[in-house]
């Protein structure tokens, strides 16, 4: 039998923020802001807490936000989404399990992208799937064809891919969008789309859902996230959008796994959802000033750090560094010695590891960044 | 290969809840309140969401609450459980998801006792396990050790209950609570304790967890529930309480289903647990008196309606009450009809099941029980 959970330890993510909290280092591990969030959408939050129902909504999702979503969608990526093909989440990590549970069948493989999210792996194998897991690499971390048509055949079903990819930054382009539209196609796939980074894109670069290339509309299903939109991590509000027959699906799966999110939160999300174009512009160029002033910091210092396309990251290169040690040995020694914690490469695939990168996020405060930047250029 | 979520309906709650909006009948389907909830909880979590962080809390839920939980137990049920014990969830039945996904090996077999929860029986067959289910009946809804007995084989590893149980609103007396804690030691199976009704007892009775029965401290998962506690369906936090090797398990499985849940939620819910003995006896008499509006009503009108021991329902008897209708079409006859929409008790069993009983939930302000009773009376 499958060993189930008994072997597995918990998270990177929250093993460094435990120690980080033990030791006081300051935590440019997990991947969270250190400010409050927007203010507005907090205090719809509270206002429909005290106002408003806080009993089950629908399974599926509150009909207000399912049609935010649709519509937000139509707006900034030019996807023609029912409230139907929406189903709302606890959060995206809840959208995969979900969508896995829903359509792996035992025997199934699905083709994976490392450095992958750590919950990918042990919820295909707990859906009884067999992973094939694709090893993509620093500088370009692109997937060609010919590794997709070596690890695909007759049993593969789905392919999950996380576009702008967690860790490296990076954004896939039109050509290989295309290409792996076409292969879906070809293959009779399904590909489960971790967009969760969709808008904190940088230096003027925009989002491409794999869902808009040519016959993807009936065979992706798209993951979202409100708190990686609106920098409120905690709320897990996320959701997964399908065709509404495959929605149907992914609904029965959610509904066995938390039925619902809580109303207010939902509330507050599909209000921020509506904000103007302006306010995602002013997000973007934030978290890029921040990104900037990390890795302007880091370089003044000696480090070889690169400037991510998306997310709240940047990859640190140890061996451009000059630093004879690899990512886990590294974050050891910057969490003890530097009171710094990071995330090492390396926990990002499940074997034959990129061993030369550290992520460090830059989802701070001005004064956080500098900080930390002091003192890594002093452990240095 | 399993059907997976093929072939399944949308649960019997959410089916009801939406023919009542969008009919415009009373719902006494679905269980929830309809007052708006405690008005200091919903202000602490207010507060919260205004003040404190609203980024991820760790994945195993926020340290105050797990305290609170631990601290809450032993003071109401005389439980020594550390906050280790404790793993937070976003609601109970994430928890049964968490449990069955952490524990249930492929090939095992699992006791169910029926009427069952309808997440029960997907869930297992889903984590891979084979389910063999246990009917009870009414009026006494007790399981005999002879049926138990029956059920177990050599690859059983589990067993699943609901107590107080929901939709009987019965409660497992001390006997039987005895039995089937040796009927786990002897056959060294994990009992998975579904007790979110243990605070909605009438009558002066009390809740027993079958966790504090001897040899249950180390094969006990006992699931709770604050939006049973606090008549805050929606908030969607609840927990799994295990001797600490079992909890790290669980946790395991919670890392990769949700991974946390709302900050300012938890934090309110463990102000909660705190309050003193005379506000839960508060709310206890509220529902009773709630039931017996609804019981007494319903009597007046020709019904037989039993008074449950526990939760926010009673089972109304159509043989006794002279109806020649079976639980489906009464259902159908009221919602259609009268405008009040209840659920059949036949939806609670996978097969074989009874057809005489429709459970109807109290837990609804004065005016709507009176309207629903008027309703009632007059189709009849
Ligand atoms: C759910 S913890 C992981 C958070 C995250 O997205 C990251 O740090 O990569
Ligand atoms: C999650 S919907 C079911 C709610 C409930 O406990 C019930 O109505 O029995």
């Amino acid at each position: 039998g499958h060993p189930v959970y008994r072997e597995m330890p918990a998270t990177i993510f929250e093993k460094m923020s435990a120690r980080a909290r033990e030791t006081g280092a300051i935590n440019l591990g997990q991947g969270f802001p250190d400010a409050q969030g927007p203010e507005d959408i907090l205090r719809a939050a509270a206002d429909a807490l005290m106002t408003r129902s806080n009993q089950y909504p629908p399974s599926d999702g509150l009909p207000e936000l399912r049609a935010a979503v649709a519509a937000h969608y139509g707006r900034h990526q030019g996807l023609a989404l029912e409230p139907e093909a929406v189903i709302v989440t606890s959060g995206a990590t809840e959208a995969i399990a979900a969508t896995l549970f829903a359509l792996v069948q035992p025997g199934d493989e699905v083709l994976l992208l490392a450095p992958l999210y750590d919950a990918y792996l042990p919820l295909v194998e707990r859906a009884g799937g067999i992973a094939r897991v694709i090893r993509l690499t620093p500088p370009d971390w692109r997937v060609t064809q010919e590794a997709l048509e070596a690890a695909v055949g007759l049993r593969t079903r789905l392919l999950i891919l996380n576009n702008p990819l967690n860790p490296s930054g990076s954004i896939m382009d039109e050509a290989e969008l295309a290409m792996l539209a076409a292969f879906c196609v070809e293959h009779d796939l399904i590909a489960i789309c971790d967009e969760v980074w969709e808008h904190v894109t940088f230096d003027g670069r925009t989002h491409q859902p794999l869902m808009r290339f040519p016959g993807m509309a009936e065979r992706a299903v798209k993951i979202g996230s409100a708190g990686k939109i609106f920098s409120l991590t905690g709320w897990k509000i996320g959701w997964m959008c399908a065709a509404p027959p495959v929605a149907r699906l992914l609904g029965r799966a959610h509904q066995f796994l938390t039925f619902t999110s809580a109303p207010n939160l939902q509330w507050a999300v599909a209000e921020g959802l509506a904000k103007p174009d302006d306010w995602f512009a002013a997000m973007r160029a934030g978290y890029q000033a921040s990104r900037d002033r990390l890795v302007d910091g880091l370089r003044a210092g000696g480090y070889d750090v690169q400037r991510s396309a998306a997310t709240w990251f940047v990859t640190l290169d140890l061996r451009g560094s000059g630093i004879a040690l690899d990512d886990v040995a590294f974050c050891e020694r910057i969490i003890g010695e530097a009171g710094v914690a990071g995330i090492p490469i390396s926990a990002f695939y499940p074997d034959a590891a990129v061993k030369h990168l550290v992520r460090l996020c830059f989802s701070k405060s001005d004064a956080v960044i500098d900080e930390a930047v002091a003192r890594l250029c002093h452990f240095r």
